[in-house]
């Protein structure tokens, strides 16, 4: 986590992206920067998951009371500047164009296009009419090695919603 | 898996996009309700994981020699057709009209819109410049019940591709 | 009711949509028509939602064996044909190309697209961080009447689903 | 009403939303922030639904003179400042991209995806060839709650308007 | 009128056309077609407006019993079977895909591209906040010829819908 | 005309519109605002009809140097400045997005959209094989009442152009 | 011209192409391969240019009851079947998606692609304001040849029309 | 061509379009603008054709050291400032939404959509599998008059190049 | 290249793309996979590059007679049948929907939007401005394999064209 | 290379793109300019492909810190500009609107339309089910020469991914 230089450096916010984001992300992601802080070490210090860390940078989650107040000491911003840009209810989507051209998304779009009714599928058997909540929902997100490499496991747990019947 | 009855059938091939599929799928899907089996069924038979199976039906994975022999002695399907049908490489992705209309495929869809930029800031952190590849690539599906009901955990897993440098 | 003529028919099915339907559709619709039932009527003997009976008929919503019985009694379908058609998992939303050409349609569309942010405004400030759900949904119609002449009166009453914190 | 706090905000403009809003919009959301009303609040005191009063804030709804009277008093704005911000027509729609990819919007364009041809067909045959204004139309938004927990419940109530036998 | 042959003929179905329109298209463009009958003859016959009953052929338009009965005994139809093709209401819009490519019509596409937001402004003004109808709607074509050569004024007549205040 | 107010002002520029337009749409509407102009007046004085006056407004139509001059003395904008902006010929068509999202502009979309092959046929029959012109064209809106209201009368009136044999 | 062989044979229909074009293309085409003959060879036939044969036989031109006979003489094909075929109005621009995915097309729109503002501001300081008839229209096709090779050489000439002033 | 006043202006740029050109356009269209000369004047003076010489103000051909030099000259523009505008590659294409939206440039547009097939099919027969070069290309336009009035005449005359056999 | 099992097959047509595809298509694919023959095979036959003769059974590719000659011997397809379908000229480009959804065929596209700019400004630094010929275009396939695995080469190369000055 | 004059200038930023790049493009094209480098120069300065090089200009490969300081000595750019710059992981893709308009980038796009299926034949019947990565990925550009003129020569190569059987 404190290796993160030049050659490995932390994330920081494309200065193209600015437009279609919330406020808030220009402020975290330059204070990240200036910190030099990966969102690991953000996401361990007030207390959530890291891809929700991220999220929450992006304008994609909501920060509590609490998260604006770690968030603010941890990275040195001041407080009524980020809870008044903090404050309110993300508008959540639109940063991305669909489909993305990034291709790290894209690989992750392009799941969903090939095992979409595989999924569907295999889900409707399991557990009958219904979707998977992605809102009553969390990710995670893990690194694991082995003698090939390196290898990406990335966990999608969410609340299964029946249709109701009317 | 025994308790498929109408009220909580197996997955069976929608008419309206049998067009759009390979002609195998009609031959697999049709014999697969005639036998009354879930892809779990199936997959435990065949020895490969249940959405990898279903992936398979949809013309969305290649099968082996092994599989069109085990398929056809499961479903008592004719070997030489359905090995003259299965034969050949899918061809990937054509099942899906993107943004995916149905509820179901569209909340994982929802997922990498919403999620996209953090995940990717956060495998950068973690990996370096790369992506997670969707080849080199299984995922997974369980159930999962608590007080609250049914959750369901899908895993991805892939192996992490360095962007070469040149 | 009892009043559907050529000059107030019930609901058939436009021909130039059936490709888009699973075949279920087509054997309700016509048996529908034959015996000139309006989605009242069915609705009534299925004990159904109205709105819930059309949506079964374009393969929106999912039959129960109970469903499947009553329909086939009413309506003079074969019970095995109709359960063969009608077992599966819905597979929704194909229907309707986006945005809907239909007049009646598109006005229903053109309400998201005018006050699609001053209903997330209003829910948000009322519920929170959330959605309303489609899913643990249901719907109804009523009509009245004044002196001003007619007025449709849609109901949508949806599970609010917060989103989780992670 | 009065309990909006930071983990409970009132709704504010997201600031990548601005560029597609008329000058009113920041205005008026300013003022809102700076004085901590939700539009529950705000609408009451201009005597309109909370939906209409945000739609207003959105440049979706006229202001009448009086509206402004009483926004300009409640929220501490300019009067001749709103009144020219607000003097004009609506040009609405203009905020929203179709499909929309903020979540709790998408679940109600969802609804008009999938039982669209269900309201269709039921309304024919209640009122006949027409359609269901969004003109002469009203919406309304209440919060319901059971053991269950929270329920959302959308009224949308518009005129019948026959086509016309030409 | 009369005076329809090869070089002037009446119109006629795109064959290519077929698979967008409900039955009773094909039926009833057949059979005015072995006619030769123009639409102006038919309306005259029915007691419609030319360009009414050019929509009811392309499914645009509801036709009433009486409108059933005068074109089957015009047309040499089966009385049975047009009502059974005609009974139903229409589903509009599906004809087209937009923008159009076809000329003539690509020319009324363009007015409303160019003039759209002229229109809106001088009805604001002229009527206030609201729109003019398409379904409490007529329309009307007609043939002037002055030295410069033919001209087509089409005539566009619709209710003035008030948004409603609420 | 006179009782342009706050509850029925005049029309003006949306203020998020103003980037599709030419610089002297912005010159001219704000001259309009401040004399609480309505087009019909404006038309009245440089002796044009209030479409093509909106048109030109809106970018969509060429002001000829009489029309700077009049316009320029009717709204007191610097003559120079006026001209300078003014002169150049019209970009056409770009202040719309299509298919428009603003609801009375919609309307006339769907007009084109469901009766756009009724015109065609009936002018086919009436005109023989060709267009009416959008180019050698005016049109002209006008306001009629009865006793159910206020109507809307809009004509087009084009030039036919016959394809051209070769 | 006579040397139409398999190495450089005479234009056909593509078979994917038949179901978006008008029953008389594949009458015409048919013949025209049983007969191999060019599209110059015919259009001499019939006293017209190449291009406007070719594009009768797309079902982009309309054909004059002369046409007619001789195209059945010409090819062989019964004149009743022909004349219903050819009968009717052409529904032009159907047979085309675009943007052109076929190269010889494409090169043709990009031409247009580039070069339409430079067309058009040309046009505008020869001709005034307004545009050049594509209906009012012909065009030729010239082969030249040099030292360099071939080139091709196609003249488009339409009529200008003029804005109309209103 | 001296003739060029408010009434019959020359060629001017939209503001709506300068941020989708290169820095040059403006410096180029201001300058002209100043010096009131049309394309033709300008093309004159440096030797080039006057679409090409528009295309070169858009962005869409490459100005050579000498252009630049005469353009400097008989426009006034200070010579190290124009060098550098104009030096670099041309990113050919990207002025123009497609479809176009401008009448004028669409009529060129609706061309390629109606007769694209039949040049294909024309060309084929004349020269054989390849296609028509839009870079290895020029166009010119010319202007006709007749007593039916004014006629724009394009020439487009490329390269043939033939599909290379491998 | 002999060793094609059911575990490595040969490539077939997958029986959802047939309709997109001329005739010939299904002829050859179908007689390839009677002979269980692999392209590289079929193209020493003919004398061509596999990758020109894949596109030729795809219909992107045009066939001279010597190619039907040897692929209807080496096929046992009926040459004349064969000579009948290969008649014509490849209507190229539309097997394929873009963006491309099958995995492979993506990666390409990637390519492209990835590097398109840096080819591009590369290019034109090597060889000035114009663009390298997609049909004086040839390509070819390689295989290399090391300790790391197999790795694909694929060769483009093509005609560079300068833009002619004019 | 030393040859980069005005009639052959090196490739600059074109100034309308510059909102779709990292702020580093800017910086780093106007050093290039200031200094009049080719891509090969400063590719062959920094050790790396000019391809890559070009791609890292437009933010489509990332920089490792030796490049900084080698980018920084050779175009004068202060270091820790540089570096604030760079830091931070490519967001790939966002440069290009796809379909591609430029000329020269669109015919990379139209090779893979017209070959995408015949690369995939080839390619499976070569390695099997799986893709050609275009991360563990590189391409190089030459420059060939006959009697014919110039001939591009590009090569991809790229890892050979088996799909993961699971």
């Amino acid at each position: 986590m404190s290796s993160h230089t030049i050659d490995h450096p932390i994330a920081t916010l494309d200065s193209s992206l600015v437009e279609r984001l919330p406020s808030s992300a220009l402020t975290l992601f330059e204070a990240k920067k200036k910190k030099n802080l990966s969102f690991e070490a953000i996401a361990k210090h007030i207390g959530r998951d890291e891809v929700a860390c991220a999220a929450l940078f992006y304008g994609q989650s909501k920060a509590s009371g609490e998260d604006v107040k770690k968030l603010s000491e941890l990275l040195d911003i001041d407080h009524a500047t980020l809870e008044a840009q903090l404050t309110g209810w993300p508008d959540r989507g639109r940063t991305m164009e669909m489909p993305p051209k990034e291709p790290l998304i894209y690989r992750l779009y392009e799941i969903v296009q090939n095992y979409g009714y595989a999924y569907k599928a295999v889900l409707n058997e399991k557990f009958g009419d219904g979707i998977m909540s992605a809102i009553s929902f969390s990710t995670h997100v893990e690194k694991e090695t082995d003698e090939k490499g390196d290898w990406v496991k990335i966990t999608l747990r969410g609340k299964w919603l029946p249709f109701t019947r009317f």
